[in-house]
């Protein structure tokens, strides 16, 4: 299938190999493609330049945002959340509409230091925001309670037994993001938490999971639902 | 152990019951006991009046917030998040310092209706709110991520191998909860998520707990951290 995947960061660059990997036709879309290529010190957080992954992975397309969208059947926000809603706006709705627009963003805002707090809340979460200024693209909230590594291999922590959640306005596009995630992934336990106010409960799990980040040690973990 | 509950409703009874059980001295907390055992009707959730609860659990006393802040060598907060500065304040500054408040509250904010929203998150939460007005009371935040049934009975599901938190700024209060929460209920899992801004955590974990309640039909569930 032909992906498009929004954003170049760790996010963006994990799903991109897994689902390239997987014999999938993935683009990864940027804002600026001659600058992000021209990059060549490590990021804030110490990753390599996007050049240095892109030249192991050479089977990944890079293009602008519309050029991304427009490649993809269906499309994937891997950008930070409190910049969704800019970058969606330059990939273009038209190059949108009609799409499943899997959300794996979160509203993480650094700007009043660590540990982050989050950009919207309580009422409103940035899966909304798309969904309402995006109303002709299914929006799919999913992915955005793990690490990226556990995104794509969720093998990695209790041989796979652990819970995604999903939840979008729309039932047939959920459904089908939910067979993805096994197909591309692995994942087995995924619960649907019904239409996309639930996004409010999924990035408002981002406080404790940095917290539990925090108390051990490692961001490959993640929670089952046991009943 | 001589411990004050604060808060009639389920949680509060929950408690009492379970630890008059294992033998502890318990009272319960009100504003007003004549109102309380007045109160004939069931309440908005359709629980049976206090007094009726009362008839079959005589070894747990009953008084104000203050006698029972006072009876208490350590005090659970079992009020409503949005009412618990003002139940504290009625409790009395005197009749709490120097204690473990374990507060198993969650701002919950009914007044927009289902499902609620927090009345406070993201940059402050109930247990910090605590903390700053009582600085002399040992608060740890805990047990406010499970229904009542599952905090003083975690085998109740998945054999009792599943998740609490904690989190406080006295070191060995938590140490000492973390003990009682295994001798009272039978917590074998429970993690240190350190000081009190841990409880932005545990309480923005409110939304995707009452979404999971809706999915699943059933609040009889809770995580279990898995790396």
């Amino acid at each position: 299938m032909k992906i498009g995947i929004l954003g170049t960061g760790m996010v963006g660059q994990t799903l991109g190999a897994k689902l390239a990997e997987r014999g999938h036709e993935v683009m990864i879309g940027t804002r600026d493609v001659a600058d992000t290529l021209a990059r060549m010190e490590p990021n804030q957080y110490g990753m390599p330049p996007f050049s240095a992954w892109h030249a192991e992975h050479p089977s990944v397309r890079l293009g602008t945002f519309a050029e991304a969208a427009q490649h993809g059947e269906t499309i994937i926000n891997a950008t930070n959340g409190t910049g969704s809603i800019n970058a969606l706006s330059i990939a273009g709705e038209t190059n949108l509409s009609g799409k499943i627009l899997i959300d794996a963003s979160n509203p993480l805002d650094f700007s009043r230091g660590m540990p982050p707090t989050l950009a919207v809340c309580n009422t409103d979460s940035i899966g909304e925001q798309l969904q309402r200024a995006f109303p002709a693209v299914k929006v799919v909230k999913a992915l955005n309670t793990v690490t990226a590594f556990l995104m794509v291999d969720p093998a990695l922590v209790n041989n796979g037994d652990h819970t995604l959640f999903i939840c979008g306005n729309d039932g047939a596009a959920r459904t089908q993001v939910n067979t993805w995630l096994g197909e591309w992934f692995g994942w087995r336990d995924v619960i649907d938490l019904g239409d996309i106010t639930s996004a409010r409960g999924t990035e408002m799990y981002l406080p404790i999971w940095l917290r539990l980040w925090g108390a051990l040690g490692t961001g490959m973990f993640n929670v089952k639902i046991v009943k």
